[in-house]
């Protein structure tokens, strides 16, 4: 059976093409640097925002329309699992994510929730076997339903804790069954509403115990995903304890788990904290925290997270050039935790959406890469700073000075000579890469 | 005397160019459509921000390398002129703009600062005669000088106002003898710090009266400028009479002033005020009120007026599609009303500034005139709206109908198809237009 | 049967009572310049937030425990308006306000939900006559349901049109039929996602359109409400063509409907935009425009429609400020537009937030009303516009200058004496009344 | 001679008082808990903002009527000692705070330089002498300089470095000659603009080192000040590496100087960076991280560093909340990093300013402690987290539970029952208590 069955499988068709269902940029197969662009991207499907999200907002109902909607319960979840298959097939993605309750329907027991979770999880493996498409990661939704209301591994209430650790230890089995490459936690409810009924210190004392408990049990069967933490600075809480990538890390430090995890960066998540996505990317980078991307983008004029499909260029030309910095993702990868808008509510947008994304970030890829052959801002930076690389600035980077020896060198100085920032030089020039990447094709 | 003698006249080179200081983009003598770049985009240069502007900032001293600087007075206001002009001729600006203070110093009385004014308008009127340099407009300064403390127009002290009225006189009579296009007003304090010692009512009405004396007077000495209001919704004070487009409309009907006036629309001032640039363009285009444009960015995680120079290309295409579905901006033009960062402090930035920004319009302009020759946008609406062309729909445009008809059309209708809005698609649409444009240069 | 029957009716105990579900500072039947606080306050209950909201949110299913959720359908709509008339006597309501949807449940067909509406609505006018709660102002939903995905009166389907014009039929006489005061136009989905596919002046003028015909039948069937737009500027649209009171004013005026509309202004949808919530009041208010209230509040910090219920006291004295000012709401009131937070979902949480709403509004209105019988901040305004009174301030506030006369003036002038506006000072006199209000009580 | 002839000593008149230059709520002897307001409030007055700042802005030039602006250079600088420690002694001010450049002019080295500090610093010893009013601490101004222009320890010129390095040695200097209590790091310009010329890692790096240097320095000279640091997210850099107090502890823990800062905290910094007030300074303390407090407040609306007397009261009371369970500040004190609004220009301002300020810390001081009496919050948060105490909760606490037995636990769980938070009733019995504290005075 198809589920979309008048939408064959995109090709890549260069950038003049017209048709709208293929790939102006994205050639999976081109090598750059040695590497195919799939292998660099290394693209993933967000189950949730593709398969279980109906488009519903706070103001009106879903307005999305799916063929898997004519089924109900679990036989809509395999409704699902068999058109996400199709949908990665023909979208060609290498990789997809999912949380256990985008998957499986939550029974009305713990116990039925993870027996749902078992039949659709073998369902998936099965599928898998046939497909290129591997797991970049899953999580465990403990957020949505009602018994979250005050948190999961921050909740004041011990059951609920329980309860969520409970739910962590079946999605870390579950990855290990499906070959994730990386669990990610992302702390929903994890905050708080208001700091007037909050002990914010037992409540962050029990995360770290919640984090080495998981980290613990990965061990212990073998699981060896890379732990991410995804930072989010507000909503659905007023206040998130994982306010973007430096408190995060300011986090893990205090209860020694800076080992055990990196981060999954999400570009909106990036902007509603005050920082831009390059911001977030490379502060993890040159913490050798970065560990992998939900490729999306927020609306720079509104207040919550639109989780929209990247298309901005000058913004994936700079996150690709960190990507690349950084030697890569690793097992990480570039999620796509982006929906369509509301209006956009034809499957057919499912398709058009995600090419909009991965021709934008294979753009970025190359337009970065051509950035960093031609040295453009290495050579920047490495003029900027020269005054480190000897004398007296060769010996604060040594740590052989101090405030005696800098004192007595400042006061010998004649005069100091700044340098221009020509930051609106620079800008000009990656425009003028962006815009002639592509003359050729 | 030279200002910029290691600058030579900037060219046109094409998308390829290595050379820093030439346009890679911005030709102006090629043709669109019949008309030449240069005629269609109009640019102007910002007196204050390229003469006067010393990159001070609240927390610091100006680093502004200006080689004007060695003079002071009468005679540093001069060395300006001198060096605006070169650095038109330079950059190949077809226009520029001032307040009076940016062109003369202020003397100790009204009437010295109106002979200072003189002196410089004279030179200037000298200096236009041998160049193509025009004068897209001017306006007064009524609110760096601390007498504007609580307002010019809107002051809660009548001295103010009669001080500021005196002002614009001048300014239209300067406007006049050196045939400014159009004159602008700026609302620098016109707004409140604080509602609870403000007589707003008041303020308003005065504001009404001060720009009708302001078109009475004009008409007088036969100024035919187009008059622009400019506005922006807080900062300096915390929140100014013309806080958007649509606020200076609802202005501008009340005190039957809407046929006098147009908008100057600054693309930094949109965002403060939560609206896209395009959207400001878009909602004075359709009520006939679009004049003229300050074309800046602002950053879009910092909350007051950063004045960029504008080189989001995103940006660029959407405004240009509206300048160019408006027929252009009459006698209005693309006013650089931007500033170096502080750290590009250097006389050269202030070229390498310029040419990001014309070249980053240009493309703006080649990649919507491309949208618009392939009817890209103009299909989609048509289609999106084609209900409206027959049947129900045209009796609701034509005003041949009224709820009792609707309700009969309402309760015979036996389901309602709405269509996708496609926005994915139409926006990887225009990233392909954008990216292809200069394939061939 | 009782909804709520572990709660009494709440009185008034005065400031120190230690009875939480009593009121401390709304005491009704008090009198406050021969007027009771019930009759200036008018509050209202919202039944959309205290009936029918689950407390959900895009992350999460909703959280509250209600009695009548142990029905659905119709039943539920009943068991709704049992336990509203309930909730209304206890809490002391004068008014509620509601959506066709909030008390009767969409049909499959729009006879089918006309026909609802017309059970519950006969139900509600049964209730009516043994209660002193009288219906505040009604509206229809045209936001909700998947086919207003694109707008209502401004939607690109004409289909759509008409539909939401019946419905708005069906509200007018709805409203007649209860006894409406006004009739509220929130414009949820009017407004777009993206102007890449929007044509925005068929758009406003069809919403013109709209509202014409809207009047013309209230005017038809003799209902005499008041009609209120209420503006909000974004969410869920991206944009919404009532942003703020000012360009709601800007379209009115555009469209001839200035005398037929007034001003329904919330809290929150002010501070979204820009603005403080006395700066919408006051416009309004100088305007004429003031019609009626949403009492709520948002997060300063997050950026979306957070509907709290209002404890903010600063901004409740200065509301009620204004509302003193204006003469009262006239047939407006405040309506509690305020949903308790996901975490407060037990049915005595409803209690305490009216109580903490109505409670809070009345220290506004005493300590506003201090203010005023003191001439406190009217005292600082005179002081500060009292050149305005005589001499050339009277002329120009008359229209008898020009700018002629005031730069003869101005040239005269020997030095301008601005005042300090004494910010500080005045804060620091308002939180003295706040304090010191109920300091006998 | 005198500066403030026509103000006499500031004295506390009670909440009824009608002198404007009278204290209404803070009474320095009143003794809470065995102290008094003065001991616990530990008011420091800001040198810049009470005796530098002109009060310019982006827009516009200085307004500040000063009396010892009739002086220029280090006759300015004696005279604004001279006023200042008149200002001190009449508004009853325990502490004072300032930058090197505050205090005295800069020469044209760095040896002149301090060569003016030395006059300045013996001069205000001398003050200091016959004065209560301690320093609670000083600070050198590393941004204002145009040299700083790329940042100071983090500058991409090793020249500057040294120089920053070398101004701080004289700043720890002397603090240690006029027995400051704190030293305080402001990275004003470490940051960026652009993430495109700067090398990140090298840069925090670098800043790193500087503030060992520093410590070093000061363990050599025997200053036993506690250092601390005051985190800004933004502005006057784009981005700045103390964004705010959750990144900082990441930075100090990365670079090994947990143990030798806290944080100076100041609330217009929290809100800019998305945080409230309170949350900062709880984060802090219950890391044990809280030093100081810069006692001001932004405009909710406004994206940048207002500065403003902090006079919303909602915020005092949680701030001394979190103060007092803190167990007060310690070295630390309430300094006010406010300035007069550009409008309240006079001299008399100064006073009113600070008593505004005072009064309303005062106001949070007695509000707080009634809530800790009472114990108010203190059983709302046990009776919440009540399930840690005992079973599964405590063995969580305890760290003797794992994945294992919480799933275990979880599976045997019949159902979770989770408790309203109760925000609203909260919320409403904190305006009670603000409302009836001073019902007797």
């Amino acid at each position: 059976m198809s589920y979309f069955n008048n939408i064959s499988k995109i090709k890549y068709e260069g950038a003049k093409s017209n048709n709208p269902l293929a790939f102006k940029f994205y050639n999976p197969e081109e090598k750059i640097n040695g590497k195919t662009m799939e292998e660099i991207l290394r693209f993933g499907v967000a189950y949730w925002h593709t398969f279980t999200e109906d488009l519903s907002d706070p103001f009106g109902a879903g307005t999305a329309i799916r063929p898997w909607d004519k089924f109900t319960g679990m036989d809509q979840a395999k409704a699902r699992v068999e058109a996400a298959f199709e949908f990665f097939e023909k979208i060609n993605a290498p990789f997809f994510a999912f949380h256990d309750v985008d998957i499986a329907p939550e029974g009305d027991t713990l116990a039925e929730s993870n027996k749902n979770l078992d039949t659709i999880v073998a369902m998936i493996k099965e599928y898998m076997k046939d497909s290129k498409t591997k797991l970049l990661w899953n999580t465990v939704n403990n957020f949505s339903n009602p018994r979250f209301v005050h948190g999961a591994g921050s909740s004041s209430n011990a059951d609920v804790f329980a309860y969520a650790a409970a739910k962590v230890k079946k999605g870390l089995e579950v990855g290990k069954e499906l070959g994730a490459e990386n669990y990610v936690f992302w702390g929903g409810r994890e905050g708080y509403e208001t700091l007037l009924n909050t002990d914010m210190k037992l409540e962050m004392d029990n995360l770290g115990r919640f984090f080495h408990m998981a980290n613990d049990y990965a061990k212990e069967i073998g699981f060896d995903a890379q732990f991410l933490i995804e930072p989010k600075p507000k909503e659905p809480t007023s206040h998130q304890y994982d306010f973007d990538v430096a408190s995060g890390y300011a986090f893990l430090q205090h209860y020694g788990l800076q080992d055990v995890f990196k981060f999954n960066i999400e570009a909106n998540h990036a902007t509603l904290a005050g920082h831009t996505f390059e911001h977030e990317l490379h502060y993890a980078r040159i913490h050798d925290m970065l560990g992998s991307v939900d490729a999306n983008q927020g609306h720079p004029l509104l207040g919550w997270d639109t989780d929209e499909f990247p298309t901005d260029l000058h913004t994936s030309v700079l996150a690709m050039y960190e990507i690349l910095k950084n030697g890569g993702l690793g097992r990480g990868g570039l999620n796509f935790d982006a929906k369509v808008r509301r209006g956009s509510f034809a499957p057919e947008d499912l398709f058009h959406a995600h090419i909009a994304g991965m021709d934008g970030y294979a753009v970025g890829l190359k337009v970065a890469q051509r950035l960093i052959d031609d040295k453009v801002l290495e050579n920047i930076v490495d003029d900027r700073y020269k005054t480190y690389k000897d004398g007296i600035g060769l010996d604060i980077v040594e740590g052989k000075t101090d405030l005696h020896k800098l004192e007595e060198y400042a006061l010998g100085l004649k005069e100091i000579n700044n340098e221009s920032g020509k930051l609106e030089s620079i800008k000009a020039t990656i425009n003028q890469y962006l815009l002639t990447t592509f003359a050729g094709e």
